[in-house]
């Protein structure tokens, strides 16, 4: 059971190794929402998203013995990029495993961190055999990306920069794709502004959360598809259960909604976001009935993003 | 001649309706760069870019009977939507001249603030004629994009909090276009941190500032071809004489430059920028050992842009 005192620690921890990030307010999108929003901008923060905060939390759990031989994980998203960070700024190694057809941007953005790139056939079963394959050889730590309790803990540390930052939040917002962010910040609202209530956002083409939030068991989406690419992955038992116990509702929205939400940050915001990231603001403003007046806090999670796919999502 | 006094005055009267924009930083440009540079984001103003500046003092400048018969400019830019936005903060009508072939998002910002368009076809004469007319017709206030003191004064209140938040800047760097905010930024240096030097970046493809610079005269562009399109105006006799005094040099750069510094902003500072934005980035990277180690300040001008233009500035 993760502690308030673990999440008070992890920020003391980490905090040398991060930006602590600005809160925005736009009031075009203030007055189209009919609610006070702050946006929690992650996509400012080292290696341009919140993953760095459990990425170097679980690294600097380690003895020095374990750091030595180095850290090890499976993603070809932001958090390959967090624990390739974190190698490099802490002097060891890191192994990441990627599926062969991962977009070369991503395997760059880890090579320049100077990471070992492990390449394996784009299917679960290879990907876990190749992440074996490196621990046993290594004796490398794997980290994985949400299904971690130190990760969880050290996701946990945005929502309290943000209920610091922001006082009188009455909802929080995040959207959810493995649940790393959604549990760990709905543990950092149970412990450090209890009166607030965590929301999340779901892209429809990838609306396994709110199956399993609903059933109660980890269950898959009924179809993937959506350009919200860091969302794509399943809950696992550990960050249901936290979602579950701590987590008001879950929405979905569609790519339309998604297109529409990440067009407003761009032309009114003027920041660079991932469309992840505005799957909550989507959520948000799809039921803002629900949420009229309200104070909202909005964790946007990352801007890594490939410029080349602007063509598609802004082409009307 | 435009006074340090003036220029204070300025920022106290329009202060109340603009932003005081941040500076940001970043630690992979800065070591791209070999030099310490200090972005100051007017892409978060009000209206997205700092002409707000100009046009707000220019606006507040004017008697309520002046300002109760409206205000007057031709500007496709964000001049024009400085001006609309002044005169609908300040209670009064906004008469804009647009070439009839404006792209209909611009023509959209104008009339979302409440504007009246007057559309004209595009060359200069019609444009003129255009605006003579609605003057004559309505008493309203011609303000000029930027050959108009009140204008170059409101322009210079952006170096002025850049100065109060970074101290010991060694070089100040924005684009040249007509010339309203290079005037204003080397007078601002001048009056309130005159060991600072001034530079400028031009687009090759809208190379007129540099001519002038050079012969004294004011001089047109050999062609005009370039994605930064807030730059292709001519300097003015009076941007021209202040340039001539308190401005280094001016440098060049070609439209891959351009988009190899806008690609920069995007991926590392995950900030949405005009073309004509990074320039002076363009610029100072292309002649990096000549800034090398220096504290530098660069005016980021505006972040309104088409977003389906972004499929042709990063489609490699």
């Amino acid at each position: 059971m993760i502690t308030r005192d673990d999440i008070e620690k992890a920020h003391g921890k980490i905090k040398p190794f991060i930006h602590h990030t600005p809160v925005l307010t736009n009031s075009s999108i203030n007055e189209m929402a009919g609610a006070e929003l702050y946006f929690k901008c992650e996509n400012f923060q080292k290696i341009g998203a919140f993953k760095i905060r459990g990425g170097m939390n679980a690294s600097l759990s380690l003895t020095p013995e374990q750091l030595a031989k180095g850290l090890a994980t499976h993603s070809s998203g932001n958090h390959a990029q967090a624990i390739a960070f974190a190698a490099k700024t802490l002097g060891t190694k890191a192994y990441i495993v990627m599926p062969s057809n991962s977009p070369s941007v991503k395997v760059n953005a880890v090579n320049g961190y100077g990471a070992e790139v492990i390449f394996c056939e784009p299917n679960q079963a290879a990907r876990e055999t190749a992440l074996q394959k490196v621990v046993d050889e290594t004796g490398a730590e794997f980290i994985h990306p949400y299904d971690d309790d130190r990760v969880i803990t050290g996701q946990a540390t945005c929502v309290k920069e943000l209920i610091a930052t922001v006082p009188g939040l009455d909802i929080i917002f995040t959207p959810v794709g493995g649940g790393g962010l959604l549990s760990g910040t709905a543990l950092g609202v149970h412990y450090f502004h209890p009166t607030a209530k965590v929301f999340a956002g779901e892209p429809e083409g990838a609306a396994d959360a709110i199956l399993s939030f609903r059933s109660g068991r980890v269950e898959k989406a009924p179809y993937v598809n959506t350009i919200a690419d860091g969302l794509l992955t399943t809950l696992s038992e550990r960050t249901l259960l936290i979602i579950r116990n701590h987590v008001t509702d879950i929405f979905l929205v569609s790519e339309e909604e998604i297109k529409a939400a990440l067009r407003l940050v761009y032309e009114r915001m003027k920041i660079v976001v991932e469309p992840s990231c505005v799957v909550p603001l989507a959520a948000m403003l799809k039921n803002k009935e629900q949420f009229k007046g309200k104070k909202i806090g909005i964790i946007l999670t990352g801007g890594n993003v490939d410029l080349k796919k602007f063509a598609e999502w802004f082409k009307d």
